[in-house]
């Protein structure tokens, strides 16, 4: 059983919860809670050897592995357009770590959650042999406009894509320090309102989530490959021999940037006045489902887009 | 560095949040959510070969491990006098378990959510090398009355238990699928409202779990050893030569009761009417913090309460 298989048995959970609006299958779940501002609460976990290896070239710091444990978990609270408000840790120890690892792993949670104005609101820690890992929990507040969920895109939808895409584990190691895109969200948010019709964070892979956002919208993409923004680290990799930038632009995993479809005239609007330093940047578009998923590539030939990335826990 | 010492080391972090109301410390986070009624947040973790095992004669089902894992995190929102609304579950699975166990896994998980009429609003799935864990999110709302925190007792107050103590890990491995005492804390919230000024729900056994409301109220407590609800698997582990009955009651983690602080005429009040088949039991009384923590024998002598009890994760 996969970890895909296993995800969908776990969706079969039957979900007539009066208070829940939108379950599992979605970046964050959102409950019904105040009159008018849902809330969206998450929980996601990274483990050793999965998530970050702490030997070798690629070892992660405690305090890298503590910052991506709760900007992981903030990323999905961005795509569901809401504000963070607290998380609380779950932590366990493998035993030989030691206390000056573990007071760095503490440094890194608590810098994130300042950062982002998290209350840090609880956790439990355990010490065992296995693997260490780190689990998230985090709750956040609705606007109004009610949350950005991966159904809702529509044919004629613009593909808005946050940042630069690709090569997360390269120089950079951005998989594992990187600014999940909250403030990104909320100026998208403020500027086009309900123009957003569905969200992801890429997470598994630009292709796969695509493919998410495909999934549970009932529609196709068609992604224009002269138009991704290909991250720096992507491009070295290619120089390096290290698989084409196109690859790891579609392929990798843990980019944590958000992919968006926004409606036609709205997403004209926000691409015009966007002023963040963070780029923002018109990838593709939504098609009908039956069109699939798609890539059109710089000669103009149109391609199936693979179904290549990451699958975690494999 | 112990699991205490982390947990107080983790508390270090500036709590200067705005809607955190009660963080790290106590049973439940609390924060302010809508005008009137406060929020609940929990997290909690369970780890293979620290909180269950899966071989040998104590060997828990998967259904078992399910089951426990929510019902630990019901049990802190019991304690803080909230009503459960949803939970998100991360899981860590150990290669090798295999589908069946996964799925008996989940069996466990839904049954205790819809037992307590949870949504089970999200999970996180991964799988590896290590020991199997499951990780529960919680949260809850708050009656208008507020949060029962492990801070407020007073002396004069009643410490009442709900059920019966020691043995969790008997014949009955009560440990493993026990009912969180929601029900109970509901009816007591409704007889005597405020009355009830601190709680705590008995994981590291009674001694010290009555230790940690002294130190979060400043109190000190008196247990009556002629008045204690022991259970019947703590009598039989006595006669079986394993180890005092009363040993077992006041040490044994895992019992997942409510011992509550209670002002003395809402207590009297409350013993009087109660109904329920539970049984809730006047086990002692709060003092002064120089009392310290005291048992009073049966033949009436006052001795120091032993601090022992279950340290998890050690």
């Amino acid at each position: 059983m996969s970890e895909l298989d296993l995800i969908r048995f776990f969706r079969k959970y039957p979900q007539g919860h009066p208070w829940l609006k939108v379950g599992p299958g979605h970046d964050c779940a959102i409950l019904k809670w105040d009159a008018d501002r849902d809330l969206a609460f998450k929980i996601d976990q990274i483990v050793e050897d999965t998530h970050f290896v702490l030997a070798g070239p690629e070892a992660a710091s405690p305090m890298e592995v503590g910052w991506k444990a709760v900007a992981k978990a903030l990323s999905d609270i961005a795509a569901a357009g809401a504000e963070p408000v607290a998380a609380t840790v779950a932590v366990h120890l493998r035993k030989g770590l030691g206390d000056a690892w573990a007071r760095e792993l503490h440094g890194g949670i608590a810098a994130c959650c300042e950062g982002y104005g998290l209350a840090l609101a609880g956790g439990d820690i355990t010490s065992g042999n296995g693997p260490a890992s780190v689990c998230v929990s985090m709750i956040g507040q609705c606007t109004k406009d009610g949350a950005w969920t991966r159904g809702g895109a529509m044919p004629g939808d613009v593909l808005v894509l946050t940042g630069q895409i690709g090569g997360s584990r390269g120089a950079a190691k951005k998989h594992l320090i990187f600014e999940p895109r909250i403030k990104e969200a909320r100026a998208i948010r403020e500027a086009v309102g309900a123009g957003v019709h569905a969200c992801i964070d890429v997470t598994d892979g630009l292709s796969r989530d695509a493919g998410h956002l495909c999934a549970e919208s009932g529609c196709g993409v068609e992604i224009d490959e002269a138009a991704l923004p290909i991250h720096p680290d992507a491009l070295a990799m290619e120089k390096a021999g290290q698989g084409e930038a196109l690859e790891h632009a579609l392929g990798d995993g843990e980019d944590f940037e958000l992919l968006l479809a926004i409606e036609h005239a709205a997403a004209d609007r926000l691409l015009a006045g966007w002023k963040l330093a963070t780029p923002l940047t018109r990838i593709g578009r939504v098609t009908k489902a039956s069109s699939g998923r798609t890539l059109k590539r710089k000669a103009g030939a149109i391609e199936a887009l693979p179904d290549r990335g990451y699958e975690h826990g494999t």
